[in-house]
C-alpha cells in the first residue's frame, strides 16, 4: 500500500458522519461563460444535511469587506441552517447575478429536501468573478438529495478540494458522541482560491449559546492562528452543526469544547501543511509579551515575512531576518500603541530549533550553529513529491521571548517556495 | 554599444558630484569570522565628504526596533555629519562588538580627514548578524581618503550595490546648483540585504530647518510610497547633505523642494524596478478615499498581496484577487477605525490598464477584456536577461476608486517571481 492509500485508509477509519447527519457528493461538467472557447470544466457538489430533531448551527464568516453571495446568504440563514450545499471551482464572488444564482440553488435544494429555503447554507470556493453554472448544478441536485446517507464523510472532504493536495478530515469521540470536521484550503495556495471552508459536525446536543462560545474559542486558537500569505479571502467560513441526537452527561462542557479545539487545531495545521507550494511548516511561538495581541502581531510578522519564508524554503538559517521581522513588527503603529515601546532589543531572545541564536542584543552564531540549524531545516522539509497525502508532520520551530510580560501565542505558517509562485502565477488555466 | 553601456553612459553624463563634495571608492578582500572555511569575500568601501564651509546634513533612518550599529551612530552624529563612509556585504546589525567596530571605523576616517569623530556618518549594508572585517577596512581607509576627488559619483552608486542589478543615480539642476543622489536597494531583493541606502548631495545652501522639511516631504511621496515585500529593514537610511557652496536666489524654496522630490522619486522607482526578481512594476493609484491614510492602506494592501503579485508575474489578469485585496485591506482594524466602514463594495471601482474591471458590486469581465489585460501585462514585463541596466520603464497600472472622499495616493510595488524566491532562498552563499 502506497503512502497515499495509507493516509486515505487512516482517514476512512475516522470518517463516519456523527449520528443525525447524512451526505452525498457528485460531479458535473460545464463550460464557463467567461471562457466559452475552452474545454469543459469539472465541478464537485457536496451536500450535508442534519436530520436530527433539534439541530443547532453556529459559525463565523470572513471579515473581508468584499464577500461572495454564498457568504451573504449563509450569514442570513445561519441560525436555521440544516443543510449545507458546497461547490468547488467557482466562488461566486461579485459575479453578475451571483445572488440570484445562489438563491436559485438554495431554493432547489430546499424543494428537494422539503425544507425551507432559509434552512439551506450555500458555500462556494474557486475562481472569483465568474458565474456559477446554475442550470447544470440544479439538474444534479435531485439525485444528490436522493443518494445521501449516514456513511463516510471522506467523499465530502475530497469534493470540496480545489488545488488542495490531500483531503483534510479530523474527528474525536467524546462524551458518548463524536465531533468531526472536514476542511478545504490548500496552504499557501488557499487564498489563491480565495476560500478556506471548514465544516464541523457533532451528534452531541449542545445549546446554541454554548456551541457558539466553544466555536469562538476553538477558532481563536486554530484558524485565527495560522497565516499563509496574509490575504483573507472573500469566502472563508467555519460552520459547526449539532444534530442534537445524543444527550451528553452533565458537566461535559469542557470536554466538548476540547474536542472542538482539537478537531479545528488538526484541520488548521493541515491547511498550512497542504498545498504544492509548502515545503516547511513554521511554528512560531511568542512568549513574554505584555498582552496577547502583541504576541500575535510579532508571531504573524515573522511567519508572514517573505524574507523569513524564502530563507526557510532554502534551508538557509538566515536568523538575521527573523530578528529583522521581530523588530519590524514591534515598530508598527498598532504595536507601539499596545506596549511595544517597552520591549528593548536587548531583552529579546530568539531560538530556532531549540538553539538560542539571538540574546542580549547580539547574535550567537558560528559555523557549528549554522550547520546544526541547516540540518534542522533540511530535516523538516517535506517531500516535494507527496501527492494526495501530507509530506510529513514536522515543523520548523521558532521561539521568541519578548521578555516583557506573561502573554504568549503560537502561530503556524508556511515557507515561500517556487511551488507557491508556480501555483499562483497561472492559477486559472 | 550594448544597453548596459548606454545606460552607464547616460548616468555618467549626470553623475558629477555637486560643488563642495568629493568621493572615492575601493574594494577589499576578507574571510568572514562566521564562515572561516570558505573562499574570501569582497567588500566595497565608498567615502563621500562635504568639504564646504557651511555643511548642513539631515536624514531619516529606519523605524525598525532592531537597528544596526551604524544606524545608532548615524542618528547620533547626523546634525554634524560631513563625511559618509559606506560598506556593502555586511550590515553590522546585532553583531557582537558591532558598536565598537563601527566606532573604530569612524575614528579612523576622522583621523585621516582631520575632522571630529562625530562628523562621520557610517552606513553598512549586507548580511545581518555578521561582524565587519574592521582590520581590513581600516587598512584601506588612508588611501581612500587620499584619492577622493570632485568627480563622478557613479563609482559610489556602484560600490554600494549588493544584489542590485544596476547602479541608481539621479540628478536635477536647479537655481544655479545641482541636487543629485545615489541609492542602493534591489527591488524585491532589497530588504533581503536588509538595507535601502539613499544619499543626496546638493551644493545649494539651504538652512537646516528647511532642508529637513524638504527631505520629509520628498521621502513621504517617494520612499514611503514604495513597497516591495512589506519588510522594513534594520539599516534603511536616507541622508541629504548640502555643502552650502552656492547661494540660491531668494524665493527658490519651491524649486529646490521639487528637485529633491524628483530625485528621490526617480531613485525610489528604480529601487522597485531593480533586482533580478522583479519582472513587473505595479503602480497602484487609489482615489476617492475619506483620508490619505486609508488610501495608503488600500494601495499597500494591493501591492503587497502575494496573490496579486504572483498573478501579475504570470501575466494572468486575475482581477478577482485585486478586489479581494481591497476588501481585505478595508476590513482591517486600523482601516475600520479611520472610516473604511463607510466604503460600500457597490461604490468601489477597479480599473486595470485603464479598463474598468469591477464596478457597481460586480465584475465586468469577458473573454475580450481578459485578452486585452493579458496583453497589457505581457507588454509591461521586463526582459529577464537585462544585467546592469533597467529592463524597461513600463508599469502595470491599477486604479482603485473608493468612492468615499477626495484623498488619493499612489504606491509602487513589484510582482512576485521565481527570481525573488531564488534570490532569497539562498542569499548568503
Amino acid at each position: 500500500m502506497g503512502r497515499r492509500e495509507e493516509y486515505l485508509a487512516d482517514l476512512e477509519r475516522r470518517a463516519r458522519l456523527p449520528a443525525g447527519f447524512s451526505s452525498a457528493t457528485t460531479s458535473i461538467e460545464f463550460v464557463p461563460a467567461e471562457r466559452p472557447a475552452g474545454s469543459p470544466y469539472t465541478m464537485n457538489l457536496a451536500l450535508v444535511t442534519a436530520d436530527g430533531p433539534d439541530v443547532v448551527t453556529v459559525g463565523r464568516t470572513t471579515r473581508n469587506r468584499v464577500v461572495g453571495a454564498p457568504v451573504v446568504i449563509t450569514r442570513r440563514n445561519l441560525a436555521g441552517g440544516t443543510a449545507l450545499i458546497v461547490n468547488n471551482r467557482i466562488s461566486n464572488v461579485a459575479a453578475p447575478g451571483g445572488m440570484d444564482d445562489a438563491e436559485t440553488i438554495c431554493r432547489t435544494v430546499a424543494a428537494e429536501l422539503s425544507i425551507g429555503e432559509r434552512n439551506v447554507l450555500p458555500a462556494s470556493t474557486g475562481i472569483i468573478g465568474w458565474r456559477l453554472p446554475v442550470r447544470e448544478m440544479c439538474a444534479a441536485l435531485p439525485d444528490l438529495v436522493r443518494k445521501r446517507a449516514n456513511g463516510s464523510a471522506l467523499p465530502v472532504a475530497q469534493a470540496i478540494m480545489t488545488t488542495d493536495n490531500y483531503p483534510k478530515l479530523a474527528s474525536r469521540t467524546v462524551c458518548g458522541g463524536t465531533v468531526m470536521g472536514v476542511a478545504k484550503g490548500a496552504g499557501m495556495i488557499e487564498p489563491n482560491l480565495a476560500t478556506m471552508l471548514v465544516f464541523l459536525f457533532t451528534d452531541l446536543r449542545v445549546p446554541r449559546g454554548r456551541l457558539d462560545e466553544f466555536a469562538e474559542e476553538a477558532i481563536a486558537t486554530s484558524f485565527n492562528r495560522i497565516s499563509v500569505d496574509g490575504d483573507q479571502s472573500t469566502s472563508d467560513m467555519v460552520i459547526v452543526m449539532s444534530s442534537g441526537v445524543i444527550e451528553p452527561p452533565s458537566g461535559s462542557d469542557e470536554q466538548i469544547a476540547w474536542a472542538l479545539s482539537e478537531v479545528m487545531g488538526e484541520l488548521a495545521e493541515h491547511v498550512v501543511r497542504n498545498g504544492e507550494g509548502t515545503r516547511h511548516v513554521i511554528r512560531c511561538s511568542v512568549c513574554g509579551a505584555p498582552n496577547a495581541e502583541l504576541a500575535y502581531l510579532v508571531g504573524k510578522g515573522v511567519v508572514n515575512s517573505p524574507l523569513v519564508k524564502t530563507a526557510i524554503f532554502g534551508n538557509d538559517p538566515n536568523v538575521g531576518r527573523i530578528v529583522m521581522a521581530v523588530g519590524d513588527a514591534l515598530s508598527g503603529d498598532r504595536a507601539m500603541a499596545i506596549g511595544a515601546g517597552a520591549i528593548h532589543p536587548k531583552v529579546l531572545s530568539v531560538a530556532v530549533a531549540d538553539r538560542i541564536v539571538y540574546e542580549g542584543g547580539v547574535f550567537h552564531l558560528d559555523a557549528a550553529t549554522e550547520a546544526v540549524l541547516s540540518d534542522a531545516l533540511e530535516a523538516a522539509m517535506m517531500d516535494e513529491k507527496c501527492r494526495g497525502y501530507p509530506g510529513n508532520d514536522a515543523t520548523v520551530d521558532i521561539r521568541i521571548d519578548l521578555g516583557g510580560g506573561t502573554h504568549r501565542t503560537e502561530i503556524l505558517g508556511s515557507d515561500l517556495s517556487y511551488g507557491y509562485v508556480h501555483e499562483n502565477a497561472d492559477y486559472r488555466t
